[in-house]
């Protein structure tokens, strides 16, 4: 009985990293469920199990999934550091890395929702809107800790989720680290 | 005969701009040939006419159209303004009131191809590489014509561009001008 459930849950928790995976290099309407359900070597009949609201509710569940790694990321960036500065070459320096690591073929797994299906998905439109939000939130409360004062450091937030975005399309389409740095060496200045 | 050849090219041009239009709002897998089809009213056996390499040539031409109008936004913003502060606000501005018009339904038409279908497609990834280089290298040249040193020119061009992108997907996202504000804010203050 246990073991089924937790093969139950093994199965929709590799389904959702799969897609997540398979948004970041193919986008979200160039993911094909059957491509998911392949790479999660889950069985055949189990995504309208795990996902009755289909695509849309699993994309939903790749926005929560990516939405908290960024949020580990950017506490993870600033439990390792000392200045704000610090904290911002950090984070982004880990998302320069994971591209082109990648072969600059996996940029971020929530751009493609956005890009695709916003607005005309009301219930993604509302959770993309969120996990930009509480990134937000959590950045420039991590500036604050680093004594960067409260306007400040809720504009550098923004900036440095604008640069990590912009900068994972410029890497891709350029195939360099370049962008990145540009980024890290202009905000950790303004820092 | 003139005639024909006038509107041969002219359902060409249509396509090419109603191609741009969706890619914008819906990304590259998310428009099919019939929408582009429908959308230019072009006859419905002109597609393959015009373009014998299909979707991906098709793509291609978007890639170029676009890139051709980001360059003219550039060279537009310089014209109209005396300082590279000046210039990088105006550019910026103009991408921040576009995505607000529309409803924040419309971002860039290249970005989808560069993270649904590169480096998977060889001839796009060329394109989309060779777009934003292009890019960078115009602003990077108008931004020395505004006494901005050379090292320093090229890496506010990236991050101009990083910030743009980025932005079109926070503004989308948030149904906010602000990501650009706060881009804005950042860049006129480092130029």
């Amino acid at each position: 009985m246990i073991v089924d459930m937790v093969r139950r849950s093994d199965s929709r928790v590799r389904m959702i990293s799969a897609a997540r995976q398979l948004f970041r290099e193919h986008g979200y309407r160039g993911t094909a469920l059957v491509d998911v359900i392949a790479a999660s070597e889950a069985p055949r009949g189990s995504m309208y199990f795990h996902f009755p609201g289909g695509k849309e509710e699993l994309a939903g569940e790749v926005i929560l999934a990516h939405g908290t790694t960024v949020i580990a990321q950017i506490n993870r960036a600033a439990a390792s550091t000392d200045s704000a500065a610090e904290l911002i070459a950090a984070f982004l320096g880990h998302y320069r890395d994971d591209i082109a690591d990648s072969g600059y073929r996996q940029g971020c797994a929530v751009t493609p929702i956005v890009i695709e299906v916003t607005p005309a998905s009301e219930a993604l439109s509302a959770m993309t809107r969120q996990a930009f939000g509480d990134a937000i939130t959590i950045l420039t409360a991590r500036l604050e800790e680093k004594s960067i004062d409260r306007e400040h450091a809720k504009e550098l937030a923004v900036n440095t989720l604008v640069a990590m975005e912009g900068a994972l399309i410029l890497s891709r389409a350029l195939r360099s680290r370049q962008p990145f740095d540009a980024a890290i060496a202009a905000l950790t200045a303004s820092a």
